[in-house]
């Protein structure tokens, strides 16, 4: 009892947090401080200074983030989730070493609907602990990618992968794309799980099933998601089968356009830049990858100077070793201005930029998730920025990308829903992780190098 | 009460440690599996299985590490422990404008015995944290840094800076020399603390400075830590005042040799690596801040394959913004196999190498730390590798490069003390830590960018 009440507050509310610091990654680029944000029904409706939220609402739950930035979901522009059991399996080896005698083996022995789910929520669990709410997918057997979604309380856009050649998964190009589509009809409905069709790669596709995807990518109104211009190897591969490199064959077959997401780009003239632009298509830029496999660096200081929307991604597993965007951000971030020599080159800004907004894009889902704005989904994470690793903070945005890690993330939201909280996750029981990394290590370990 | 005595235990023990993986980094670049580590005075008496251990000995102390590999003490070849409280106060900036207008100015304000002190003893926590037991300092007052060293109970190789041109410090070389030698003497006796001399750069010191610091180094019989060919600036600057590059002027003065430790190279001509070869001499590699600042690549790969030995540096956190040897080992690795376009460049154990033994060498220091052997000191840090972040775990030694970070640190010894675990410092409270980024924050802000 009180002599004055809250007249003010009018509004039932779900959930309130109240920020430290809040970076919306939206148009104003700006830092906003003792700030909250308002959720209602899985969605923001609204972001004001913490004084005035507190006169006006008041909210089912409130989450006070004293020593915290809050930031939108970082969104995986490219990864194959269910390779998480493959982490570090074959490290330090030529490409074709790592994939003939390594990957591929151990994939043709254990690839099924349950190693497939399995993988997966433990990729789940690592990308939840690190901020990540959302990440763009390529693997066999995406339903069992999307159990494991599903369970984890993420978002994903899930690749349905064509290969002509037979795996445990399918047997042909047509049979890849049969299956695909019968993953597709399994998530109708469900608003945490979109569609891209994902011929693997230039090199694996023919001409004849990269027509047919066009078709159907347009009849069902999905992006399509490939590997594309990743190695030198797989350029002079096309230049010798089809007498061209692979974004001009793309090109001429009519795949490229502004729902296209290329992997990797890492060996792009400029004249493939302007084809790019032109089409407004998209990169998911993997730096650690790119390194790792020896691949190169892609030219993205030239890219993002040519307006082609460039999101991050951690490729899988197996060749990262890790599902952490935050390495992504410093690494794109240190790469551009190494390469650049120039230090004012890809800002913090624009690292966590490529980390949300611009993965969001690529996905075709920048009205629904990657900033931080009124009518958006609440896809959110929280890091505190005040361990004595991250001490003195001058500017967060700055610590986001060049002195935090993943280990600073103390909350992460998916659809206004807390779906992992300091160590803990709203449905994924530690000892489900543990039985299937148990499980399986033991069976892909004669493979590991 | 048993039948059976444990006669076979003779010796009494300070402290053995079981580890689950130990990587001693020696001439065998071995992973051991279940083995322990015997620790007496300080020093590591015996390696041996824990199946054997555990009937020879029983130590006034046990730690079990069940889920960890335990590796030497990281030892970061390069830095400047006190710009920790400059971290993230300026960047994506040109370097000039960095150093002109942020940098220099907040040096100017506020560098003194007390903030050197104060920063180190941050920069301390920060890297005892990550496993770090070790490293090679160059900054104003070293006897303040000394002072948070021995809090810290780590170990240091402390520079004794010398410039032409006046700061707080000292007004000239010869003042600068003066009270770096009197640093020297305080420390003298310290077993955990040495000196370089530690001429700032080629562009910062004469001719004639150098030929003193000459002379100093072989009466006192100290190495020589300066910075060399770091950015192109530098080196043409140079052709413009000497008529010829840096490492040219330093070898005809004379300067050059085994106990010379170059942070940076990044520019570096084939005769250039050549000569750093056939004196050598050691290159303390950034690779995080040569990014960060675009002073370029180092090319890496060709000197370790042109035998100079190379240890690995953070440099100073306003330049990173971490003081994380584990960011380093990975970057280092990943770099250069991108460069290379060979994805078997730098291996896991040679990453590793850099960060410890190498380092170790660089300093003079390799008979007493930089790798697990009987006879060294017991510098050491215990990895867990249980977290799902770095699971499934099928070579440790890939997962200390490319799955774990810095938080899977949980104990770091330094000379058979334990400084560092699980987020407790032996000798540093955190209210003590706090309060310094709360007296130091308000003081650099303006400085800001």
């Amino acid at each position: 009892m009180t002599d004055q009440e809250p007249l003010s507050i009018t509004t039932s509310i779900d959930l309130v947090i109240e920020a430290r610091w809040l970076v919306p990654v939206d148009s104003s680029h700006s830092l906003r401080e003792f700030y909250s944000v308002v959720i209602h029904h899985q969605v923001i409706v609204d972001i004001l200074p913490t004084i005035d939220a507190r006169v006006k609402y008041m909210p089912s739950e409130l989450v006070v983030l004293g020593e915290h930035v809050l930031i939108p979901g970082l969104i995986n522009a490219h990864t194959h989730i269910a390779m998480s059991l493959m982490r570090g399996m074959a490290d330090d080896l030529p490409l074709m070493t790592w994939l003939n005698d390594h990957i591929w083996p151990a994939e043709r022995a254990v690839i099924s609907e349950q190693f497939v789910r399995d993988s997966s929520l433990l990729g789940c669990a690592e990308m939840l602990s690190g901020g990540i709410t959302c990440f763009n997918d390529m693997y066999f057997f995406p339903q069992a990618t999307a159990m494991a979604v599903n369970q984890a309380g993420m978002r994903a856009n899930l690749g349905l992968a064509v290969l002509e050649f037979a795996t445990s998964y399918a047997s042909d190009a047509d049979d890849y794309l049969r299956k695909g589509f019968e993953a597709h009809d399994s998530w109708r409905g469900n608003a945490l799980i979109s569609s891209s069709i994902a011929p693997h790669a230039p090199y694996t596709v023919s001409n004849q099933t990269f027509e047919k995807i066009i078709t159907y990518a347009e009849q069902l109104g999905l992006g399509i998601h490939t590997h594309l211009h990743e190695t030198r190897d797989e350029i002079s591969q096309s230049e010798s089968q089809y007498g061209m490199r692979p974004i001009q064959r793309l090109t001429e077959l009519g795949l490229l356009g502004p729902t296209f997401v290329a992997a990797h780009g890492v060996h792009l003239l400029a004249h493939e830049i302007d084809v790019l632009t032109e089409y407004g298509c998209h990169i998911a830029h993997c730096p650690s990858s790119n390194l790792k496999l020896a691949s190169g660096i892609a030219p993205i200081a030239l890219l993002l100077k040519n307006g082609v929307n460039v999101g991050l991604g951690t490729d899988g597993a197996a060749s990262n070793n890790r599902l952490d965007m935050f390495a992504e951000m410093r690494l794109a971030a240190l790469l551009a201005k190494g390469v650049s020599e120039d230090p004012s080159t890809l800002p913090a800004h624009q690292a966590l930029e490529m980390a949300t907004i611009n993965a969001a894009k690529a996905l075709g889902l920048e009205d629904i998730i990657g900033s931080i704005e009124v009518g958006k989904q609440a896809d959110l994470a929280a890091v505190k920025l005040s361990d004595f690793n991250t001490s003195p903070c001058y500017d967060p945005i700055s610590h986001l990308v060049y002195s935090c890690g993943r280990e600073h993330v103390t909350h992460t939201w998916v659809a206004g829903e807390l779906r992992y909280s300091n160590g803990v996750y709203a449905n994924i029981e530690p000892i489900e992780l543990k039985e299937i990394v148990q499980t399986w290590q033991p069976k892909l370990r004669q493979y590991k190098h």
